[in-house]
């Protein structure tokens, strides 16, 4: 952290910062320059002190020099972590496709959509139960009812199942029957949550916030490390932005700079990314291409008859198509696609 | 909702899409312009029926009609909401100030801060007990104890105290010391915590989302208002763009526009919404201009020592002064300053 | 300017960025703190040596000291910028209201828009004869037959009239009629016009643009005042969000923060910076009690026929008690109104 | 173009509504749902009818039905336009790549750049004569000397030149030396300049402006079109978000996006569209894969000592690298890379 002084900010002005600066704990080196006195700080300095020094007299600027996040950053953990999830590797240079409904209807749509997308390759099963909605007055998930029917689902095709936790009270039993819990956009700055899915014994899938910058993902991902848990993947899925042709501005260039930022996989979700179903093959294969860990990609039996997020879903059949492309541009980016584990005939899990 | 399909549709088309709308229970008044035709869409439409027609073939957009909340909205409920809270009332005419620190840090940071606001006119006390912190490495409040304080301020005071939950689990808890609960901008869309809050006993500040639009804000509303309760304060405080000179931008349009969609009271908060302290005066004023029902002001014994938004907080000084000029922009605009409540000398509130 | 090096980098490093520094004419202080180096730069580094810096091995960041703008900044020049024109002053503490149609139409209706304004009090006429317009299909302005209706409005009313150029080869035609020559949002970063407006013979008056940083807006003032021209009044009319019950998002904190930035005066345009008539008095009041040093605000003679912008503008009905009410809030806050001009019976300009 | 009437609106103010319409030489065609009545319009609306329409009373909404763009959409020419210039097609299936230094510095810097590129495999070179700074103080370009340098180069290695035109009076000088005219986003809604390349004899490259909607982009091409020029180029170069890890959000979206919109060729600027070299290598494969017709490559034979942009530029020998492995990408598309013309010993060009 490096403190500017004003132009003319007076002897007793940098005394008193430096002495702030060294109330805190740190060491103050003070440098004139010639038309203003700089102060260096040397230690660590608690986050909080940047407000406290602005607002000090005779401060222009207090200007941060290290990104505030520390477990998720490279420099503390320079090797890629690899997520490791049911026979399945996230991270480890394979490209990973989570497919199926956005919402759990029902089991005859569960479980032909499983079929579909295990059929066209796709390696980890995903559908909500709890359904995060911006009108109270649309489809909320069938709750517990879903879990279940994903379990069934899993249990029939092999597949992991990445679904959504909402809520504290639900991690628990959301991790009774998922592989990997899903922290969605509009959560991702609940800080009680992260805590909770921080101590959870499953491997969590941080969705990036509708309006989050690189950096606050990052930190919240940190909320979640800083319980001891290392199994973390994120997940770019747009941002907001005033363009309305797409739902949302699905930023790839966050696939490559997370890669240089941290050490965690990253993968990229171009239904929600970009709300518009003609457009998600396009942007598959472009994160593909931009070195993405994985896509997240909503398949529907039936889109127009989706109770959520129709709009954005693929069929079975262009989702087939869009898994006969992606293969290509990722050999040609020097990777390969992850291979989906096989069901096992008496494959069970703890209840 | 009406169904515009692409030039050229055809007749089989235009007809899938009328049964699909008969399919969801609703009427279906198909008409034929010159260039395409235009299907109207009578009773209420489920919202989700949207995302579902606009993927059907030939149908190239479906246009949303009526804005999507509805308890929020002046359409159903012309009257001003008035909220009622120890004495003080909300969205009655009168401009209501919430003042106090953004963290509760300790019992005599606590009580001065109170005993200033109230000497200045403040009508109710702010500050956090649990506090929403974009990085874990940073203080995230006293919990119960600040709760504890905070009725200690109130008793003393006479103010009402407004703070902030986080958790669904500690909804009880603060609605025990608090007088009104306050949901964070970063929890706007923390569907599970509204639909507690709407449960709660107490009368709810909702605070607009980071990137939150006037419709979503409302919607969130909703789910609050859904639950049979009343009591909800709406509260603008900046919206993120990407002006890197103040924190947020902060959108005082929001507040006559709320006025003429809602019946909710909406009130300032230029603190948050400006992120510096020598703007939040001129913003103040602004606020109080455009109508607002009330403002909320940090403000800190020592605000280059706050651990927390120390850059936007006033001094007891600034905030006598900006409550000197505030009166008179109230009384241009044909509003009065709320009056603080008397403290009773043995007043007693369950614990 | 401060080159913060990564940790770990090499001596070689380090001494290669001073000596580049160096290379530039500048002097280079080196100071190795305990996880990294610094190296303060001393003199006027070229600003493009930002870039150049974060492109040698070693460096993390560059981090700009200060600001940018240097002629608009209050550093540079701390008293206030006062602008007079045709008897009116403008940043001298009383409040300016420009007021007329969008864009001029005929005779009648401009004539009669400009004694309603007068009547009502407004100090300055405005009115559009070359019209920027996102649609080439939309009406683009009468051009110098326009300019003539305005000037015959000036000499019947006395008020000094404001319009925008938007070509470097109109400067000439447009100051032979205009008082001011305003620069519009959609071209503040026209260059090649800013260099050119520098040069006129009148007053400019520039409009932030659509999505400018606070800091460009004032750099964009900067080219014009590198010409030696000192007359230049800022306008703040809204920035671009994602929002969309808005046309744009009016950022009335950058009023307070120009003042405190710059000496050039600063206006509000609440018509364009909401798009929404019956949210201009609002706004109207809220930018007076900020500190606007004026208000530009469109009025039609009958919004609903106009040829652009009618949904903004206002009746003169509205704008008469929207000039009514903005009195008292501008001597809320210790500000009058500035008067009209008279008009001379035999007042000549040059043409 | 549809007026929704506001719930209640009385038989008096749907038939003013229709009376407007048929005073704008249209049809009305009104239908009464059981909440409110609904105006259809049939003709071919003047744009500005939305504005005014909306303005009369007892109107809740006018909804735009048809895109406003025209000549640049796909209805209007649904087969793809193809731009010829020097010998490369653009927009006729292979993907071309402009390659070059961000501005010309001098003869040596600009011909080993060309060479470089050249010997890459680039297919067109790309230089800045002309330099819209943000600030007055930085490098603004050799004007006609740089633009005879970029003639120079292209007489030896036989690559098409793209170079900006920042005025209306330098479109002639700017035709005469180059071969597709720049028109930078800055620019994109200077109408006036717009217009001025409408009737240039070149192909015109538009870049899509810094918060330019898809929607404005097209119309700003249609300013172009509407003078009988098909041969346009569009160019998106990413646009400013909140996020400040990457100078722009680079919205690959857009790709498809325009190719379902637009007949035009669209190329993908990755070194604008995220502002840092590391990045580029990444968003050029993401860009190729999503379909893009071309790419724009900063290149640089010294980045670090760049007049402009060197934080985004490539060295030589990382241009290389990108271009073996975009081939790939392009090929794993079912495309190819465009050839670069051989140069012609004696080639000369109207001067």
């Amino acid at each position: 952290m490096i403190v500017v002084m004003r132009k003319g900010s007076s002897q007793k002005e940098i005394e008193a910062v430096a002495q702030h600066i060294r109330d805190a704990g740190l060491r103050a080196s003070v440098s004139k320059g010639e038309e203003r006195a700089v102060i260096g700080i040397l230690g660590s300095p608690y986050p909080e002190l940047k407000d406290a020094l602005e607002a000090l007299p005779g401060v222009d600027q207090v200007l941060v020099v290290s990104r505030p996040f520390k477990l998720a950053s490279r420099e503390f953990h320079p090797d890629d972590t690899v997520v490791k999830v049911g026979g399945v590797t996230i991270g480890g240079g394979d490209v990973v496709v989570m497919a199926g409904p956005c919402s759990v209807e029902n089991r005859e749509q569960l479980l032909s959509t499983a079929r579909a997308v295990k059929a066209a390759g796709a390696t980890i099963l995903r559908g909500g139960a709890f359904k995060p909605r911006t009108s109270p007055y649309k489809f909320r998930g069938l709750g517990e009812e879903g879990l279940k029917l994903l379990a069934e689902a899993r249990e029939e095709t092999g597949l992991p199942v990445v679904t959504e936790v909402m809520s504290e009270r639900d991690v628990e039993l959301v991790a009774r029957y998922a592989d990997i819990l899903q922290l969605g956009a509009r959560n991702m700055q609940n800080f009680v949550l992260l805590d909770e899915l921080g101590k959870a014994s499953k491997p969590i899938l941080l969705k990036r916030g509708l309006s989050a910058t690189i950096e606050e993902w990052l930190l919240a991902a940190d909320y979640i490390l800083q319980h001891g848990k290392s199994q973390v993947i994120l997940c770019e899925r747009g941002i907001r932005t005033y363009e309305t042709y797409t739902r949302n501005t699905f930023d790839l260039s966050a696939i490559p700079l997370v890669h240089k930022l941290s050490h965690l996989p990253v993968i990229a979700d171009p239904s929600h990314g970009t709300g518009k179903w003609y457009l998600v093959q396009s942007m598959a294969l472009a994160a593909a291409a931009a070195g993405a860990d994985g896509l997240m990609i909503e398949v529907h039996p039936s889109p127009d008859h989706a109770l959520s997020d129709g709009s954005q879903s693929l069929t079975f059949e262009n989702f087939k198509l869009l898994m006969e492309k992606v293969g290509p541009v990722a050999a040609a980016v020097g990777r390969k696609m992850a291979r989906a584990p096989v069901a096992a005939p008496a494959r069970r899990r703890a209840r």
